[in-house]
């Protein structure tokens, strides 16, 4: 097993299935109603967070807690850490205090590996910049095969503003490990080429969103950030949604079994019809429920074994 | 049982008795050490707070980690989930994320009913606009109980800015429910007469407090929220103290056994002068006390019956 | 044992010692991996911060959470609370709902001894205005007498702003009863003669650091707080960094086995040279380690025995 996730690059099929499968196991146990595991008893899980995150926080903090650990919530927004204190003091003062796991979301892409090259804990990045999010990504994948059987071959669109995703990365980083065909769906000024093509060598690329949905078995729209919407390589938010959106015209051109995605939270009628949202294809509220089991697998697999 | 507490309106006299009795015994608990309960253990209670109410938020995270909950603070205020998400998408977040309870605070009246409509879990109001907080109800019940022996015929004078008052509201309609007669006093612009009907047709108005204070086995000072002093229907602020100010000359004027409550936090010197509100009359600190009690009863009955 | 810990001067040689090897015997428990005592499993802890002092919470709150102790954080800045609410009648409120004992951090130097007179449960001081700051002495004595063995006959520099540092009031004041002889160093503006000799008979002043070092076996720099560096009595950053910064050149002065110490979060460049800060003589990381067994320490001495 790994020692820290920062990067869904980090994760081998082999790896990345286990996760699955043990988020799977979490799953079944809370259907039965065991919703506490004294697993992690005695275990510090700090959240770190340098951005506001309450959905991503709260579900870290569920999920260890379900684990029986304890949890620190660090905000450091606005907190004299963040202010006088670098990373790394703030990195050895977690460590000294005894944290064996720092969730870190962070403004600055890469800081959960400068993060782990400090500590001895584990770190898990919550979000870094437009670098990475590997739990949305490993939540995602949970999501597809419960509910379609299987990844390896499914067609996996992804729509929106791929450039300053890190949903994205992470999703086209994992989905191609674990045999998932990924096509990046949006303006040519937010899907460079050259992105898809690093990511994947099998990533494809499209700006017409209604030839990829008949052969689509998910569609994930990504979060437009609405204030990038006055940068110059953004369309306007009309044209936007005209373009982009996903409406219910769009929704019955895909597959009778596809399924629409979104990580949250959206903004309903811009990237997303609020119909849509709410129809049975939608596993919106799936993914943060799943969500908690896949952060209870990362944080069970991460710290587990060191008991 | 109920599955909400939304209103003190849902609560008829043989519920209201039972979420009293319970609050005793978990009273009587904490006054023989037995001061953690497993009742709870695994339920996850989260406080979402849309309006800072550090006092509310403490009573409901202290009650429920006597249950043994676990507990997640969800301050909506100023978070990116305020910004942009509806209150149903981050109802289904938290219903997804396994939350038990949701305890809400809320600006706008209703919101906790909505909230209700969306979710499985139970939905506590912790006070939504102007409308209604009914475990200040249950605490302020509670006390005249524990200190009167009964709640059946006294006389209660609620005192000040009725027309803002969710304290008020809630607990006209449980004293109504519960057999109290119940006076409301102050400026004639802050209790309109329809409000008292539209409440409980027993409920009388006065806007002489003096009048009222011989027959009171309780009076109930009103927080004044004095950036409402500005409004025109607002006395200024020495006329009010003058006027509806509960100082040691009116305490006088009550009956021997009477008592003098506030839902906190006061402003001494307004509508409460400091001797009263030290006085042994004065019910205030008990009143936090029972606070804690009244919502481990609500939390336990809400809950504890689905283990 | 006493009741409260709100000053350094509180505590004698013998209460002193006694949490000291309480706070030994807690680190060698973490150290075995037993991390989770049950010893204050139902008490409360109220973390009540009228100041940000992230490091400090989560070092108060890690503790607790180690002795199994409910802790409730309470940031006051900015809440309705500590704009309406005298600091008494928040206290009764904390102590109506429980708390055992009140962790305080609070501006205004005396606040938390105001405090311990309005509550029945424990009350700490985390830092109070220029004050005192007793748990950080208890750790910095703790970390000397773990790196050189003993206090007594100690040679303990402690360099920077004195005049506004309750870190320097509790280490002289706690120091001075275990027997080390301590120096101040510092700008004359910064060492007012009157202060040490009010703080201790035996505490000597210094503003040459360069003749101090050779016969230090401790040299604790204080934080520069750089807010501060506008006040016509301290030296530009520049003229201080040169004057009073431990730099590589300066540390090479000290004796072979002498520490340097720092409360955290560091200024590096201006007190501290970066090269200082990590060397082996710094003990910096292990005095946050060493917070969290002395501050468990205090909480089971003050709290355990009245279960």
């Amino acid at each position: 097993m790994i020692r820290h996730l920062l990067s869904a690059a980090d994760l081998d099929a082999e790896t990345a299935t286990l996760i699955l499968d043990t988020a799977a196991e979490m799953a079944a146990l809370a259907g039965r109603e065991v919703k506490k595991l004294p697993t992690l008893r005695g275990r510090t899980v700090v959240n770190l967070f340098y951005e506001d995150s309450t959905r991503t926080r709260i579900s870290f903090e569920a999920a260890a807690k379900r684990l029986s650990a304890d949890v620190i919530n660090f905000s450091a927004k606005g907190s004299s850490v963040s202010k006088g204190e670098s990373l790394k003091d703030t990195a050895l003062t977690l460590q000294a205090m005894g944290a064996d796991a720092v969730v870190i979301r962070h403004p600055a892409s890469g800081a959960p590996h400068r993060l782990s090259s400090w500590v001895d804990g584990s770190v898990v990045n919550a979000g870094d910049g437009t670098h990475e999010h590997p739990t949305q990504a490993l939540l995602d994948a949970y999501t597809m095969r419960a509910r379609l059987g299987r990844l390896d071959g499914l067609n996996v669109a992804i729509v929106g503003d791929v450039l300053h995703s890190r949903v994205a990365r992470s999703n086209v980083l994992l989905l191609s490990t674990l045999g998932a065909n990924v096509t990046l769906v949006g303006p040519p000024t937010l899907i460079p080429v050259d992105i898809a093509a690093a990511l994947s060598k099998t990533t494809r690329v499209s700006y017409d969103l209604d030839s990829v949905l008949p052969d689509a078995d998910v569609v994930m729209m990504l979060r437009v950030q609405t204030e990038r919407m006055q940068d110059s390589y953004f369309p306007s938010a009309r044209e936007y949604a005209r373009r982009y959106g996903l409406d219910v015209p769009r929704m019955r051109k895909l597959p009778e079994h596809a399924i629409v995605m979104h990580p949250g939270p959206m903004n309903r009628g811009m990237e997303i019809a609020p119909e849509v949202a709410d129809s049975p294809r939608s596993t919106i509220v799936e993914q943060v429920a799943n969500g908690v089991s896949a952060r209870m697998a990362v944080l069970y697999l991460l710290l587990g074994g060191k008991a």
